[in-house]
């Protein structure tokens, strides 16, 4: 048992990978919490309200250890007039009338969503997309919660540590879905884990959890031997009998493989990898047209859950990480999680 | 003792990668031989005569096992005009006159080689950029000499044992230098090795040799971890006494971090991961008018050889892989090797 598995109170190094936008419910968390591993809600596009629901649900299903997952509010910028007018008309089902420059206030969400997690008595929090704000991480520490941060890069991964974060989530250029990065480069900001762990470890004290196409024990204990502590996965949960994914996604990453996947800002105007489809091909080339997060996010959704109703994975977000061709069915989380922890992993 | 060392009799499971361009001549390789592991000749941008001495040096040298790597011509098309043009009023040191449309015959050079290869009783020979031409791999099975093939996906490697390769370098998205992809992928051609490796031994036969990122016996151990039988090495060794990098591009490799590379096709007209420069960021919107390798490959000739002379990393191709904030220091090979070896690699 490493340190990152007495903090978090855990029998297995692995994390269930907080995906957002619906797909992973309090039945799914459960059964990985239930396992001995780190179940996890996304808090992400759930309103307070909602997001209340399933704590509580949490607490019924599980006496094991979980996490909430937060995004922190960014400010990434305001879409310029050409591009706003460019999507309305090459969008079919974008709101036209929709009022692009008026975005929710998000950091009202935030906070609110902490002070739920204090109110319960939520042990464990997660972040992504930047530093959590410092008076949130007092507040939270006070309370003796557990934080993890998420980084892609050694730089970011340092910048969590200072920030008072107990463990970070180390996502590799193979993960499935939006980029954690908050911090410019002169370069790629997705390295391979192989190259990423390393580099980090020898720079970081506290406990690194790799994440990125890791399907099974292998995974885990290339990482571990690497010098992570856990391992973190996404992708293999959300083809699992416990999880929400439309059924024409669930199908997309099990007939797919490591070469048609791809980042792309076409969805939400954040980078994100997932599996290439029409939407992604038509669009290719107004990729650099993306509005900034959340702007392209508001404005493809009404096209995204049309494409869910109709069971058209072409226009859906298919986000998924390098490793699918590993995935061939369906199983169950319990399944999942015996794979991933096959051997004894001891390093 | 795995399959990959008994086959090319090795004491240790590391290939030194091939990288050409007059940067690795025999003493470098040789001291690799010595070692025990795979000390490697790069023919690419060199005339059979100038092999020819390198390959008669190496037996001089070592009675240990090495390589020669040989480029498969393909043929990526010919140029546009409009393109040309561009260049010749954008590239201060192009040489205007340079005749774009004709190339030196390739084809050739491969066959002579392979011949030389035959002559000198050269014992392994590897391939990059695509499938070796049957006709090749016949004369030289037909001799003993071992075979291995790059491959930068699963189905990639797959041809690769199909073709009669007994061995295959995957390359991971971490690797530095030019990317062997040879077929078209409807995503992204650059993989994780977390991911590549374990979904590509699952499908194949022959021994897997994991290139990308690898820096010391960690990565070692995690690529052995996840399938595959070695490792090749590539950035690290550019930093070695031996090795006759540009004093200005060793300083770029130690001083630069992993965040500070990207995939470019700016130089050779073919995607290859390198420290970003100023070439690199100045034409970064003309990427896409880059001629097909390797037109401007031959275009940035003059660019880059007038670079090294007055020292000028900022228009040199300095290809560097994702671990390169581990590259603090020259060493020499031996010192390399001990930290790749340094515990007792078994899996």
């Amino acid at each position: 048992m490493n340190d990152f598995m007495k903090m978090f109170s855990l029998t297995k190094p692995i994390i269930q990978a907080p995906m957002a936008g619906g797909i992973i419910k309090p039945r799914l968390a459960a059964a990985v919490s239930e396992y001995g591993a780190l179940g996890s809600l996304a808090s992400g596009y759930l309103t307070p309200q909602v997001l209340e629901d399933q704590i509580k649900e949490m607490f019924e299903l599980t006496e094991g250890s979980f996490q909430v997952n937060l995004f922190v509010p960014a400010d990434n910028g305001t879409p310029n007039d050409e591009d706003v007018q460019h999507w309305k008309q090459n969008l079919p089902l974008c709101d036209k009338a929709s009022p692009f420059t008026v975005i929710k206030e998000e950091w009202d969400d935030f906070y609110a969503k902490i002070e739920l997690i204090l109110q319960c008595g939520v042990k464990y929090c997660s972040f992504t997309f930047d530093l959590p704000p410092e008076d949130a991480v007092k507040e939270l520490k006070k309370a003796g919660c557990g934080l993890i941060g998420t980084a892609s890069s050694v730089e970011e991964a340092i910048l969590m540590e200072e920030r008072g974060m107990d463990a970070v989530v180390l996502q590799g250029s193979e993960a499935g879905g939006h980029r954690g990065s908050f911090l410019k480069s002169k370069g790629e900001s997705s390295i391979g884990l192989m190259a990423l762990i390393p580099q980090t470890t020898d720079v970081i004290n506290i406990p690194v959890i790799a994440a990125g196409g890791i399907m099974d024990y292998r995974g885990v204990k290339a990482a571990l031997t690497l010098g992570a502590q856990g391992v973190q996965v996404g992708t293999a949960f959300l083809i699992c009998h416990e999880s929400y994914a439309h059924p024409a996604y669930k199908q997309k990453i099990i007939s797919e493989n490591e070469t048609t996947t791809r980042l792309t800002k076409l969805f939400s105007g954040k980078e994100a990898r997932g599996i290439v489809n029409k939407w992604m091909e038509d669009k290719k080339l107004d990729e650099v047209r993306s509005l900034p997060y959340p702007y392209q996010n508001t404005l493809t959704k009404p096209m995204r859950q049309q494409a869910a109703l109709q069971n058209d994975p072409e226009q859906m977000s298919l986000w998924a990480g390098q490793g699918i061709r590993s995935l061939n069915k369906e199983t169950s989380v319990k399944e999942l999680l015996d794979k991933l922890c096959q051997e004894n992993i001891t390093v």
